[in-house]
């Protein structure tokens, strides 16, 4: 399913800043920005990219209805900027790392090359997408990183998200890792596997628990699980849960699972997993949620707690602690020349040109270092620190793969959509080729992330005459 | 402006237990839920209420169409659910407080009567609005607070918003007492006020910074705001600024402000507004941005910063530290029978039967406490602390106003829809009726909260009688 126009998803300064290219009549030059972000999010050690097939079907839609126009002549824009937008669709050409990949903080994975009015009227859709998408994926794989991969997680977040940003957070969870929302908008649209399991509400508009759970095991006997802890979990609603499993047995039915979701999980799982397993319930699964996150899952995963199915909700979708990705969309190159964004620290200079990365792979087939190179180096003998130009790092003779690729050209898709389970298991593939210190929680290894030397010499010369 | 149908804004669970109320044959039952949050975001002191008016579009639009039938029916529900959703409307009637109401915790601030189905299925979307809409407006309030009221703010955050829901919180920004919205879906949908300036890519689009300013003021003579910063603020931007400046004062024009967006915002600030009124620039104004939040603006306020404008961004959109308001959504009322949900502890079991609040008056007209009260309340002479019972606080004497007002009935508003100017005003007025001292960012005192004497014993004895 499509995105609706998003030409609107677009801050007030792009179409100020367009009406004056248009008026200036420059608008038609070229252009070409990039993406990138300053800073891993959660204190760890990568990022994974998510949000670009939502990116390109924001730009496929990119266009000005009659509504939009209006709204925009009536903000006082004038006829030069209005005709251009009348006939607008985005025909730039997009480069990219795929969807799931792993990426690293400054360099830029996603580039847009196009005219200068139609690049920078984009900059905040793909801004504002990519932020959020990659933040909440990322969050989901150190989750998914802590649970290990025998553990089935589900996005529960959906009544604590941002509004319908919720829905992109169920798409990007996925990619991360999860295996299923419980949000219908996000399954609906994504085509995610959907669960769901039962309220304290429908236990509590019975008058008993029992016949709550009766009730409930009558009406969806495939995929049954019960909460438990509405009011009183091993004196009341486990018992009561064993009970009905019991019935369903004596009608060839089996009980799903049980749901935990307050008090100490560890020590209830075990509990009710005794229980369960002394009634020869041991097929019945336990399901656990209650402000988890990756730190949780492991301490619970370490305490032997034998849950089955992990919900996290709110912890997920939020990106806690931090809550954003710090990604930008600078101007590299504009009419055939580069250029840069000066700035007093070396750190927030931006990097000009056209440019892609290699990624440097060690012996053993997993990740070592990426070079962000020129477009036309197609491989560099050592790169050089962004901002501490004494440090170097020898690539002679390792094998590197190029991360950026062609996904769009003349505004147009250059192959099929990837769908979001095909980004997932491409999340999966890399991950794994990312060696494991860098997926710690505390004190990540740093992935080296280095210039050419080329590139390093352009963005120098660049400050240089700018100082002067 | 009405939503398209949020009907599968909607955790799976929801239609799951739909089902089983369905062919259990009660889902017309009568029932009642209240919507309350337990913590009071960024260890401040109130909330700022707020999505109120799209709830109610949401529940007006609550329709399932063609689509949404085929993708249950996918997902395995069957022909009485799915007959009963296509006939869908929510008939159900909503009291609540008023948009831009100041709210604590532990109060219902918001309730749903009405068949058991329709009550349950609106829960999700019920959740996902007011949790976040109130967690922004608040977060903008205590940026206003800390601004004053002759500053203006502006909301810059979309780009680091989580996806869509960067357009509610814009929406929530100006209940909580921001002026604009960088944000054009936002602008056009709301009817918000839309500002901007222009980004460092369109400087930078240009050879030098001169001709890119001059190319500006040109281009948008009425409203132009340069952003200094690209190059070298003080000895390149604010330098070229002045000089455009004077050369739109011969053409009778006037700059309108200049925009810093790093460094030491303090310092610069002020050495702008020195150099510029050396120049008898005094009208030029200044606005800032770069990781506002209500600390940064305070200080800067207390610095004396001659701030005109503040552009605040991430740290609004993401109610950063908090990220989100852990509103919940829970039976108080079932077929005519009071209901809670008991727990281990008092603080979180929940309020059962049809409740109201009742806010007390100070003798200077200011907010003194709020009672929760059973809705045939019509006063009460003392109120009882929820947690701590030997804690009561007398109330007889004092001015009251019942915080509840009925806002939809049959499923249909019984007013027109509130502008989002007119609960921003709302928020102010209630917010200059709230002591200072609720205000603080640093331990604020505590706003009392109670229970009436018969709410407490009907709580009470539904508790004991579970626990027996």
């Amino acid at each position: 399913m499509r995105l609706k126009s998003t030409a609107l998803w677009t801050d007030k300064y792009e179409f100020t800043m367009a009406q004056a290219y248009v008026e200036d009549n420059i608008h038609e030059r070229s252009a070409c920005f990039d993406y990138f972000f300053r800073t891993l999010p959660y204190g760890g050690g990568y990022v994974v990219f998510a949000g670009l097939e939502d990116v390109l079907d924001a730009l496929e839609a990119f266009r000005f209805d009659e509504a939009a126009l209006d709204f925009l002549e009536a903000q006082g824009y004038r006829t030069g900027l209005l005709d251009y937008l009348s006939q607008f669709r985005f025909g730039g050409t997009v480069y990219a790392a795929r969807e799931g990949e792993i990426v690293f903080a400054n360099e830029p994975i996603l580039r847009v090359e196009g005219t200068l009015i139609e690049t920078q009227l984009v900059e905040t859709v793909i801004l504002n997408i990519l932020n959020f998408q990659s933040l909440i994926a990322t969050k989901a794989a150190r989750i998914r990183f802590a649970a290990g991969h025998n553990k089935s997680l589900s996005d529960f977040g959906f009544r604590r998200a941002h509004g319908a940003g919720g829905i992109g957070a169920a798409r990007a969870a996925i990619i991360g890792g999860f295996n299923s929302t419980s949000n219908m908008a996000a399954a609906q649209r994504y085509g995610l596997a959907a669960v769901g399991t039962m309220a304290h509400s429908y236990v509590q508009s019975y008058n008993d628990e029992l016949t709550a759970f009766r009730a409930f095991a009558a009406a969806c006997p495939d995929h049954c699980i019960l909460l438990i802890d509405t009011y009183d979990t091993l004196n009341s609603g486990l018992p009561n849960a064993i009970r009905v499993a019991k019935e369903m047995e004596a009608n060839n039915q089996r009980l799903f699972g049980i749901r935990l979701d307050s008090g100490d999980l560890a020590y209830m799982a075990k509990q009710a997993r005794r229980m369960l397993d002394a009634e020869n319930l041991d097929y019945v699964k336990i399901a656990a949620s209650n402000q988890l996150d990756e730190y949780l899952v492991r301490s619970l995963i370490g305490q032997g707690a034998p849950i089955d199915l992990f919900g996290v909700g709110t912890r997920l979708v939020i990106g806690e602690p931090d809550g954003m990705l710090d990604g930008v969309y600078k101007l590299s190159m504009a009419d055939g020349t580069p250029r840069l964004k000066v700035s007093d620290s070396l750190s927030k200079a931006t990097l000009p040109g056209v440019k892609n990365i290699l990624r440097y792979i060690n012996g053993q087939g997993g990740f070592a270092a990426d070079a962000v190179v020129l477009d036309d180096e197609s491989k560099v003998e050592s790169m050089i620190h962004p901002t501490e130009p004494h440090k170097t790092f020898e690539l002679s003779g390792r094998e590197y793969e190029e991360l950026l690729v062609k996904v769009m050209s003349g505004g147009r898709r250059v192959r099929e959509p990837v769908s979001v389970a095909a980004a997932a298991d491409y999340a999966q593939q890399r991950l794994a080729r990312l060696p494991d210190e860098y997926k710690r929680f505390e004190y990540p290894h740093i992935y080296k992330v280095g210039l050419s030397p080329k590139l390093t010499t352009l963005r120098d010369d660049l400050i240089a005459r700018h100082r002067k």
